[in-house]
């Protein structure tokens, strides 16, 4: 069946008026895109995909799901330390529903321009809705940040506040009761989550190794341990919370939230003894102000959970998911 | 819920073994792969989706849909005249299968090998059915081979045969009766497609206009037309035939297969009259030789097809399908 009527209608969703880079030769059109690498750079790339009814549900806005496909992918690039250039799509839609265009292009575009990404091509088929972006960044050569730099004695921290997007998901589902203004803010966590691009990039030198929170704490903190062979010690009463955890759940709940609920996109990182004054002073300001939590350990692997001090007594539920992935 | 015992069963599958390149610097398991692009080369990035019961059905092998998922991307930049590095996968599967993954990935990982790809990340998610590849690759500064710089008079080429994954989709929905023998050729182009990666390459500075005919020879040469703003003349008995499909067919329906179906990926492109010489040269022995269909005219978007000199008399149905895509 040709659909060209179809295919022209899409492809003005995601070509007007969006924003346009120098280092793009051809864009959208060709068999290919054509691009400029930054000089003495290396190039940095990552994937998500995001399936209906897994990642997202039926209530989900389409501007939501354009913004986090986007907002996903940058914040792998944020904890690479990588300033983002390039995004190529694949929209994978069982019709042509023009409502759900606009919202979706609209959510994208608007992450697009202010992070001046460009949308360089892709790809769109028939089939169950799902969708797939790969971004692509640059980074000062050999300065990338990584999981297997880490040390013991290392500092670590996580940016903004944790928990949120989880406690949103709760009270979608109804395993938690909150307020309408507690919801109205976690929901805007869940479906608009902010990429730590600047700040991802402010800890080229600073940092020794970096993750985001996208499956929970522990779960993403395991990977740095396991890359670097280090243990750490956490303090859960340092984790920060928002007022909107606090308030709707106590505080064993909202500690369970912050370690294990998904979908935060705060980065977490560790700053060696020697950056530690250079990079409190260089965050005082920051808006998403990161929160040192714990230390890393000399015990390969273990995580150990202190409130006050002494060993957390807290029981840990399986909030967030895991989804079987390769990268 | 925790899948980790899956996420590390399916990294096994894209690790192991896999081909791995010097300017790969960081590959799977980080938040992002880190890469150093090639000198004074531009990027070339293309992304192609294959949903299930869209673009393959429940008989096609596993095997098949790993080969064909790379070699439909390969063959994009092929007709840029990029040469391969890296492929980003996102696969979607309703359950973690392993014989169908031991498939898949023994079929990406041969072409993998073949073109000397690595592949650097991806993500691998649970729903239905559905593989996404974003291929990365190299062309000299300001050499890629475009749809737009095509002019009346240059000659028309097109490499292989043309219209034989068209019978063979048609021989298996019983469109039409076909030897076991022809059967078993034409499945092996339909699964199997080569993407013409060595004569993208050696067309660089020969080409004017280059595309590859996935959608069908008309629907592909139809955008080099409107992006040259050019028109054609093609000799539809110059078409190059398998005796696969013309021993399957009579010569009418042979002409329409060529002309309409699509998933051959063989390259369609543009040499002016004075680079003729050189290229019927150059190509002179190689295996997929190019065969001259045609010429461009400069009556804009018209395509006239012609049997001996004149007008054809054919008929065309539609046997090829365009899904509705960005690029």
């Amino acid at each position: 069946m040709s659909d060209s009527g179809e295919f022209d209608l899409i492809a003005n969703y995601f070509t007007h008026r969006w924003p346009s880079r120098d280092d793009v030769v051809l864009g959208i059109g060709d068999d290919a895109a054509i691009l400029t690498p930054a000089e003495n750079s290396q190039l940095v790339i990552a994937t998500d995909t995001m399936v209906a009814d897994v990642h997202f549900d039926q209530q989900t806005p389409a501007r939501a799901i354009g913004h986090k496909i986007a907002a996903v992918n940058l914040s792998d690039l944020a904890a690479m330390g990588a300033e983002p250039a390039w995004l190529s799509l694949a929209l994978t839609l069982p019709k042509v529903d023009e409502e759900w265009l606009n919202g979706f292009s609209h959510g994208l575009r608007e992450i697009c321009e202010y992070y001046d990404c460009q949308l360089i091509g892709g790809d769109t088929t028939k089939g169950p809705l799902s969708v797939t972006v790969t971004a692509h960044g640059f980074v000062p050569a050999d300065h990338a940040l990584r999981r297997d730099q880490a040390k013991p004695g290392d500092w670590i921290y996580v940016t903004g506040t944790l928990g949120d997007a989880g406690l949103a998901l709760a009270a979608q589902q109804q395993r938690v009761q909150i307020s309408d203004a507690h919801y109205r803010r976690v929901l805007e966590r869940l479906y608009f989550p902010t990429p730590r691009v600047a700040i991802g990039q402010s800890l080229r030198d600073i940092a020794s190794s970096a993750i985001d929170v996208s499956d929970g704490l522990l779960a993403d903190l395991r990977h740095i341990l396991k890359a670097s062979n280090v243990g750490a010690r956490l303090a859960v009463d340092e984790l920060p919370l928002s007022m909107a955890l606090t308030e709707s759940v106590n505080e064993e709940q909202a500690i369970q939230f912050a370690l294990t609920s998904g979908d935060d996109y705060e980065l977490c990182f560790t700053v060696p003894e020697s950056k530690r004054g250079v990079f409190d002073t260089l965050m005082s300001r920051h808006p998403a102000k990161p929160t040192c939590i714990g230390r890393l350990t000399n015990e390969p692997h273990k995580i150990r959970l202190e409130h006050d001090g002494e060993r957390w007594q807290g029981q840990l539920e399986q909030h967030g998911y895991e989804h079987f992935r390769t990268a």
